[in-house]
Parts: structure tokens; C-alpha cells; sequence
């Protein structure tokens, strides 16, 4: 089989590999979908930045897979051959408290904790070796693009917007309008969110957000975020703020921009972050999450919710390509200049 | 002015009295919508059955009252004339631990917590006395009718959905459909719940259910409820359950169709509950919370909410009756034939 | 090898069958302490009650069980030979929603999910058999009698306590005093309640209570207890309740004694409950919580807690037994004359 | 009567000003005890530089005040004369939102919120003039000091303790051992904290903290704070932080020393934070928790609790002065070598 490999200058290399068998608790996928991250471009496909975690180890790129099993190794207890799955993209030990709360993102062995697409082969191939622990049911209402954008985006997203709790009471801030801030929106939506504010810099960004009707208002980036926000508010500011974007300001922003009692999550990665605690948080007795992806279990809850909503994530793909421009696709997203993209496969192309 | 008494034998009674004088802290209401609560037929008109925080002392009726201030005592800090307010329905101390948390239904005092229609006068007339401290802002985008929903039953509902959570997350379940039901309908349908089953015995609160679209499904009361239930949300039960119905099996009914990790929620007032923690709510590992009225707090979130929503809780008023014709009001609302019942004035009538 | 089977007649039977041979993730268990819970007892020892995963389908008893690792099969990650271990005493797919988050005891695998000492071989025997993804790490300072009691009974109750938060804050009420109730205070006690009352019948449970300082005070079960609580805590009743009785009358002392927005825990399994609601839940604003038993990963937590807090578990252990007396631990057991009843080996004997 | 004002060149200048009568709502305190905050040295006594809430208006000093009534206006309804009462130190309209949620110190009126010792007059005088909503009653079982202590310092630690939950389960760390970081050792303390880790710059507080067992290990502040908290507490960090300093390092200190998914409150006043959300607080799954001072009614389970606990808040003053010495407590509190500074009268000097 092809598979993708990122040698970190901006390019993308093909590579013939044998069809890898599984082995007991694993399973074989015909890979029908794998999107790209914002960390893919960042920690990877420029420069390998990446250490720990986050090291790149030259194995076939695309940590975000959702592909049918065509076969499995002995001990599978669940998934069996024909079923649509959706891969969590981190494998743990599966055996440190960690994981055994479902969080493998946080896996502490130092020798299984692999990421797919970073330490073990993902998703950019024909097939993919993954764990059946890893595996999460993918229902017929969802295309395999769904999945593949449930695997990373929007179960973080899904875990930051538990964590700060999101009804019909809240008004929401989103600072960062990329996939990730767009996945904000489609899910605050759906969980009933009064009003979506978004911020971005970009026009185009901004635009989609309005088009798709994930956020009802949208601001430019720039010094009076917090006046505005307010204004668009009766004064008040939001209940919940959400950043997506990593951006300093955009955090400050976020923060300043919430009312008495709310609550602000940072998902962005990067970066740092600088606030006054009296007038930001104490005054107003304010309180901020960090979330870091999510739980498998509550991946397969937002799986279940999503059937229930009929939303369908892959909304946010704007360009698809085949395996064998698999290329176009990475320097796509290094451009900016799209929403998600997805390398797919068969009858998803 | 003209008041109106409840002797206790499902009559009204007339009576003519002096216009109070505010006295320090206190106001003067025009009386402009004044609705019947079930708890007002249930405890007194009939019969004067309640005692103690539920007994009547031969007061105007009337406790869920809204109305405009034309006179103001000395010593009133931020309600002036003019002012379009709700009255809280329970004027408490203002001093014990549980009236500084906003809870004065709670109230520890015996002399000084007076429910208004129950032991200090209430909104069966053309004015009303209250306490400044009892008063909630009604904003110009709310009728005055809407203000006299929110003073008890809305109130009610909004803090026991508070204490449980509702969102896009959550399918719920409402055992009972009267007021109270359909005020839940109502706030869970804003707050975002992702699908409404309602169960209650009369076909004509069923129907009102659907025609206001406060439920997506509903069910007749019956042995097969639960099962019902487990069938409509995909053999799972709902993520939430409300009581309205104070019924013995309806409540057992909303333990047992609740899924697992869930919350039921008990805001109907009287009676009896009897189930098998083990299979009910252990091994399911589920919550019942015990909800009674709210704090002025909340109600007054809850009023901002309502403005945010655009939504009207007048639109459950099916009758309105002008003061003379408070009599028949009464007897409609003892019927049961109804939705809610109004005396209204003025420009509401 | 010599395992202990229970007939169902109160009886027990000793069979020597093969050493069983670690699989793919599984270990094999020197066993060094299994204790007997009261629900051996309940549904099996005397007659094999009860169906589904209750069922006892002949295999070798104890489902608290504790040991030290002599083999490993192939794919283990974490645990080696020599390590001292606890098992969670269900063994669940480990790839189900519930198996996920940890509560294997939730496990929906009709196929897979299989207790130690009732679908599968338990602790009464020489070795046990265990799967990798099913143990917890029992540090040196614990012994292997406290990893047994850890297995059920403390965690639990731990669970329990998690739900409804414990802290100084909190006086407690604990109906029922057997192991799970002594449990219940040794926890309580390190979680700094400020005080803790007990209720049994039974005269010698109420005086161990007293003399391990589990309790500060105890009460004889009566009609007069709700009165008794109040009046040791200053006519308001207790923060927080724990049923472990699974008595009708006992879990509405647990609901009437509790204060004001306080909240009260079902441990006890088993029968019914009738209360209520408007007095006893809704007028208090009161949160009644069913739990059942923990997740692996908080029973691993509640390991590190116990190494923090010297508190050892095995003080609850009144009497022990070698294998080959098993039988008269059961017999000691089944009489209630007694705490908590474990078959040793080897160095804990 | 005599009452002591500053005029903000770090002096004390002594007036006779007439005893006030009380009106409507209103009670005359004869003044037993009245502490001095860190706040009224920071923002008036050297300098005024505070605005709006903390703009000092020339008003008689002191908003720490605990005293005896001597007389009450008319309208009074829980409290009489020779009631022992402790100030919660705003007073707000009562009647806003913020005020009816008891949360005073954030009143929105901008005519009626005054601080007692800044906007209106304080306890350093011969007797204070304060609203009867205003107070809290103090059992026979505490000083006048302790309730001093509980008016502004211990109730505004208690609100943030509340807010991350402390008990057994925790270790604790505190940034800042000043006044409100030894208040929280006392709280941590009798909340059940398993293990309190305090940092300072001063000696002499450190000393002072282990010398009242308010701390088990205190470390002097410095680079190496976070690995010196790892080490003490098993290479995990603590459970939970409590920022007392507002110092930019030790916030930063207080967030990074803290375990995976453990919270961190800020309760001291000014300067800045800035951190890396990635490490600090993402990838951990941490919270920061902006409070402010409390509720009026929290406060009075504060006492509640004081009694239950057998704590005297007191045992943090180290310096008393009767009022004609009022200079020489400034002075002293501004030198920062003491503790907790009390101006008493009568049976507490």
C-alpha cells in the first residue's frame, strides 16, 4: 500500500509499505477518510518542531482517521470486520489511570503512548493498523469526513463546552475562527447557545462562520473587542467564552469580555497568556478551564449526539482530495486560505 | 377598592376596602394581570386546608401578581413610580440566612414571612401593597400577564432545571402537563433540550402540549410508559425527568425512564413516591433533586432570559376575566378545563 | 491447586483443579487475602438467588481479592511478576461506554462482563487468574488484607462519598453498620467530618463503631431518630447521609435527618424506600443520589489516599482464617457475630 | 464619641464626632473589636489611591467592626438590643441583583453601596452606626475579636475554599502567608486537608505559620518552589492552591505546582499573571477560579461552622491597642512585623 510521510520541509513523500496484519486487540482498516490538524501544519509539515508527545517519528502522517475494518486479530471483543469506525487518535498503554479514565491523550508509559499519525502510522495511507480499544463505532448517519472530524476536533471542542457547561442560558464568545472555533459554533448551536459571537482576523474566516450560521455575530479582531462584545450583550458580556485561537490578546479578550459569574475555556494551543486577577477574574468572580481533547467515552457520547442532532461535522471540509494528491492537500491548509481538508477515499471522494 | 376573599366553600367574596399607604420601603401597585395557581384551588377554595406556611388567613387572594407602582413609602432604594414589576410571592423577613440567599419561601421567620393571597393581601384587586424588597424590574418587551407567570410557576420550573442541567445534551421527560408541565415544555424547549416527551392523563392538556409545540411527543398515562419512553430515545430513557404531577406512579414513572447517570427532578407538590433503589437509581447511578420555588435571584434571571428568548409565558393563558368577574375565573380554574386562568386590567383585559 | 466452591446449601466445597496458565493480558495471582462481602452471603452462600449479574455460576468463590503476581501471559504492559496487586472485582470487555469510563461493573457486555467469584474463578484458592487491565497497584505500605477490602467495600463507599462531597463542612449520618457502614465512617472520618453519627440494631456493630472511632456518636434504630439526630446537631440534622442498611426505615431516617439543602447517598442494596417529596426532599431542597460500587480509576485514587492517611482497611478484618478453613469463615459470616471476615495466606495469616 | 480617620500621609488623626442615632433598619453597635486589613494600609493609610469601591471618602476608619447593640432604629426585625454581632463590612442597596444573591461587596448601586470604613463610617470609633441586613450574629462561643476576623478575612478565604473544595482528599498549597494566607491554613485545616504547604518571603510569618500548625511544611519563596512542591507531595503537585499573595510569581508558582485536574483559586488583591496555557493549565486539565469576598449569608455558615469547629480566628491577632492607641496599631501593621492587628475596647482589650 501508499502511505504519506512528512519529512518536515514542506513537502510530502509517497512511500510503498507492506499491508500491515493485526495482531491480538488489533484490527485493519480500509481507510475512507483523514483530515488534517492545525498541529499537523505547526508541529510538522514545515519543520519538525515537536518533542515528547508532540515528536514527530517519521512514520505515515494523519491523526485524524475514520475508515471501515477489514480484518481483525485475535481477542477482539467489540468491532468485527465491516464496521465503521472512528479511530481516537492517541494509543495509550490502556492500563494507567490515564487511560482507564479514558483520557489515553494523557497516557503516561512512556512506551505506548503513541499518537497516530505521530509515533505509529495514521491515517494518510490505504490502510491503517489501529487497537480495538481505540476504535469507536461510527452509526450510518455519519459519513466516514464526520468521523474523521469527530477524531481530534470536535471532541475537543465537545470536552471544553462540558466543561463550561453551554444551554440555551448562555451567550458565547468564540476568539479564533479556524476549524476548531467553527466546531465551537456548530456545537454551541446545537446545545442550545442563546447568541454566538465570533472574532477572527481573517475575512474570509469570518464569512464562512456567517454563511454556515455558526455564529450570529462576527467581530474583527482589534482593541475594542470588549466594548463591542458588551454592546452586542445589553452591557452585560458573554456567559461562556471559548479560544480557539492561542492569541494572546484574543485570550485577554476572552476573558474580559465574560460577564459576573461566567466562565472562559482555552482550547488553543501555544502561546502565553497575560491578565490583571482583580479586574479580570476576582472582581468578578470569574473562572477559566483549560480542556485538552477529551475522553473516549465522551467522544462516543458526542457520536450519539451528533445522530441526534443531525449535524454532520464534515460540513466544515471545503476541499477533498485523493490519496495521491495527498500533497495539495498539505500545502492547501499551510495556505490557510480553506476550512477543514480532507484526504478521502472510495465512495467519499 | 374591591377585593376578593376565598371563604373556603368554592365561592369568591367581594369586599370593599381602603387603598393601603406604603409605608417605609414599601409601594403601591396598580394590580395589572393577577393568575390562579393549582396550590390556590388545591388549599383554599375549597376548603382552607393548608397550615402554617400554607394556611390562609382570610386575606385577598391572589400570589402570583404583577402589576405598575403608583406610590412609593419612604426609604425605597431603586423602584420608584411608574416601575412595571412582579411580585415574588413570598415576602420574608429579609433578614434570616435563608432570605439572604433569595430563598424567602424559605423563610425561618414566623411573624414576618407572609406569602402574598395567603397571610398578607394579595393580587385580587385594584391594588396591591408590597414590599420593595419583594419586587422584580418586568422590562417593557413582557406583558404584565407574562410577570404574573413568572412570580410562581415559571420561577418554579427555571430553578428546578437550573439544579438539573438542561441543554442540547438532554432528552426530557415532563410527567404532567398542566401549568407547571407546560411551563417546562417551555423553558426546556428555550434551554435547548434536543427532544420533548411529555405523559399526562387529559387528552386536552396532551393536545395543548403539541399545538404550542412545548412537547415533541406524548404519551396517555399508562403501565407502558417507561418502556415507551425507552422506546422514543433509542432504548436509552432521557437524560432528564421533571414531575409536575405530584402522582405516585408518574413519579416512579420518571425514575425508572430516566437512563443511566441521569437526573429526575420533583417539583409537584404533595403526595407519595415508592420505588427499589437498587434497580431504580443505584445501579444506574442516578440523581432525584427535591426543588421548591426559587430565589428572587434567579426569577430575575430568568426575566432576562425571557426577553433574550423572546418568549411569552402568557401565551399558556387560555381565560381572561376582569376583576367582577373573579368569581368565574375561580370556577373555571377548578374545572381543570383550561389552560392557565388571568384576572387581568386595564390595557391585559 | 484447592479452590472453595459454594453449593448454595451453606456449605462450603473444596475441589483441586489445575493451575490455570496466563493468556494474552492476563496474570497469574499468588493470593495472599480474600475477604467475604455480605452479598456472597446474601446470593449465594446460603442459596443461589440471584440472575444475571448476580448470578453464581459454580466457580470458585471470593470476589475480594488480593495478591501478588507469579506469571504474566503475553501483552502485558504495565504490571510484572512480584507486584502487589488488587483486582477489581468485575471483569468487563474494557471496550464498552461504561467499561471506558472505568465502571466495568456497569459493563454491557452479556458476553464478557464476568464477576471474580460468581461468573468467573474468585479468590478463594491458591492462585486466581486475573486480566492485566483489572489491577490495581497495592503499594507497601498497604497490606494485602487492606487491597482486599479496597476491591468492594472501600471503594464503594468512596464513590458514594465522592458524589455527595464530604469535607469539615459536613456532620454525617451513617444508617447501618456493618462492614460497609464502618467503611462509610473510617472514610468519613479522614475526609474531615466534623461529626458522625451512626444507627444499627445490633448492639456489638454500634460499639465496634465506637471503640475503632468510627463514629462519635451512635443510635439504637427507633422511631425517635430523626428527632435524636437533630438534637445532636442543633435541631438542623446532618449535611450529608449514607445509607448502608438497604432498610425501608433506615433510608427515610437517612432522608428526614438530613438538613436543608443536604444531600444523601443510597449504598445499600437492595429492598425499597418510601418518603414524602414535599416535606421530606422538595420543601429542603434536598438531592437524593443512588451509587454503585467506583470506577477502577477512582479505586486507584483511593489507594494513594489511604498511603496519605496511614488509614488501613483491614483493621475492619475481625477474624482470619487459613484456606483450609474456609468453610467456618463463611459459617462466622453468615452468623453476623462478627466485622469483617478474611481467609489469609501465607505472611498475613 | 471619638472616632479615628486617615488622612493618607500614614498618620492617624482622632476626632470627637457625635454619637449617631439609628434609623429606619438601622442599629447603634457600642465597638468591641476592629481589625485592620492589609487593604486599608495599601490603598488609604500611607496614600489614598483607591477610586470608586475603594476610594475613601474621609469617613471614620475600620471595616472589620464587631460589637454589641446598644440601640435599634424602628423597623428592625431579627436583631435587639445586646445582641453580639459581627458587620459584614458593605453595605449595599439590598435590592439589586448582587445584593440579593447576598453578594453585597459587588452592589451595582453606585448611590448606596459603601464600604464601612471607606464609603461610610467604621468600627474605629466608640460606637458604629450600621444597617440591621448588614449584620451577622455572633455566638456567646466567639470573642468580638473572632468575629472581626470573620467580617472581611476569614469570610473571604472560606468563599474561595468553597469555591475549589478542600477536604481529605486534599493537599494544599498556599502562595502568600500574610493574614488571609494563615486564615486559610486555619480553614484548610479544620476542612480536613491532608497535607498544607505554604510559601512566603518573611521568616517570621513562615515561622509563625508552622508555630500555629497552620502549615506542615512552609518553604521560602523562591526558583525552585514548583519542584520543591512536587517533591514534598510524591512528585505530583497538590490537589489544590489558594493564591494569597498576588505576587506574579507565586501565581504563577501556585498554578504550576498544581496535580493534573486540580484547581487554583486567586483571592490577593492587584499586580498581574501571565503563563504558558499549553503546560500550565491545558494539558493538566486545570481550573483557576477567580472570588472575591463572600456572601452574607456564607459568612454566617462561616460562624456556624467557627463554633462546630471549636476555631478562634483571634489566634492570628498578636497585637491588641485600645482606640487612644489607634496610631501605634497603623503603624505597627504597616511595619509588617506582626500578625493580625486588633483595636479593643472594654472586656477584649
Amino acid at each position: 500500500m501508499t502511505g504519506a510521510y512528512l519529512p518536515g520541509d514542506s513537502t510530502v513523500i509517497m512511500k510503498d509499505v507492506p499491508v500491515p496484519s493485526p495482531g491480538h486487540g488489533e484490527v485493519l482498516l480500509r481507510m475512507k477518510a483523514s483530515t488534517i490538524c492545525g498541529s499537523d501544519i505547526r508541529c510538522i509539515y514545515h519543520e519538525h518542531l515537536g518533542k515528547g508527545p508532540e515528536g514527530y517519528q517519521g512514520v505515515i502522517a494523519g491523526h485524524e482517521p475514520s475508515g471501515q475494518i477489514v480484518k481483525t486479530g485475535p481477542g477482539c471483543r467489540r468491532f468485527g470486520v465491516g464496521d465503521r469506525v472512528i479511530v481516537y487518535h492517541i494509543s495509550g498503554c490502556g492500563v494507567c489511570n490515564d487511560c482507564r479514565r479514558g483520557y489515553m491523550i494523557s497516557c503516561t508509559s512512556e512506551k505506548y503512548r503513541r499518537a497516530y499519525g505521530w509515533q505509529r502510522d495514521g491515517g494518510m495511507a490505504e490502510f491503517l493498523l489501529a487497537e480495538e480499544k481505540d476504535l469507536i463505532h461510527l452509526p450510518a448517519e455519519l459519513s466516514f469526513a464526520d468521523g474523521a472530524q469527530v477524531a481530534c476536533g470536535f471532541g475537543t471542542v465537545y470536552e471544553g463546552l462540558q466543561k463550561i457547561g453551554i444551554s440555551g442560558n448562555d451567550s458565547v464568545l468564540i476568539t479564533g475562527l479556524g476549524p476548531v472555533g467553527l466546531a465551537t459554533g456548530a456545537l454551541c448551536r446545537k446545545l442550545g447557545a442563546s447568541r454566538i459571537i465570533g472574532i477572527d482576523v481573517v475575512k474570509e474566516r469570518m464569512q464562512l462562520a456567517l454563511d454556515l450560521n455558526l455564529c450570529d455575530e462576527v467581530l474583527e479582531s482589534g482593541q475594542d473587542n470588549v466594548e463591542e462584545v458588551r454592546r452586542l450583550t445589553g452591557g452585560m458580556g458573554v456567559e461562556r467564552a471559548v479560544d480557539c485561537s492561542a492569541n494572546e490578546k484574543a485570550r485577554a479578550t476572552a476573558i474580559r469580555a465574560t460577564r459576573k459569574w461566567g466562565r472562559i475555556v482555552f482550547l488553543g494551543e501555544g502561546g502565553r497568556v497575560e491578565f490583571n486577577p482583580s479586574p479580570d477574574i476576582i472582581h468578578d468572580q470569574k473562572t477559566i478551564y483549560g480542556s485538552w481533547v477529551t475522553s473516549i467515552w465522551l467522544m462516543d457520547e458526542l457520536v450519539e449526539r451528533l445522530v441526534r442532532w443531525n449535524l454532520h461535522p464534515a460540513e466544515l471540509v471545503t476541499h477533498r482530495f485523493p490519496l495521491d494528491k495527498v500533497d495539495q492537500a498539505y500545502t492547501l491548509m499551510a495556505s490557510g486560505k480553506c476550512g477543514k481538508v480532507a484526504v478521502c477515499f472510495d465512495e467519499e471522494l
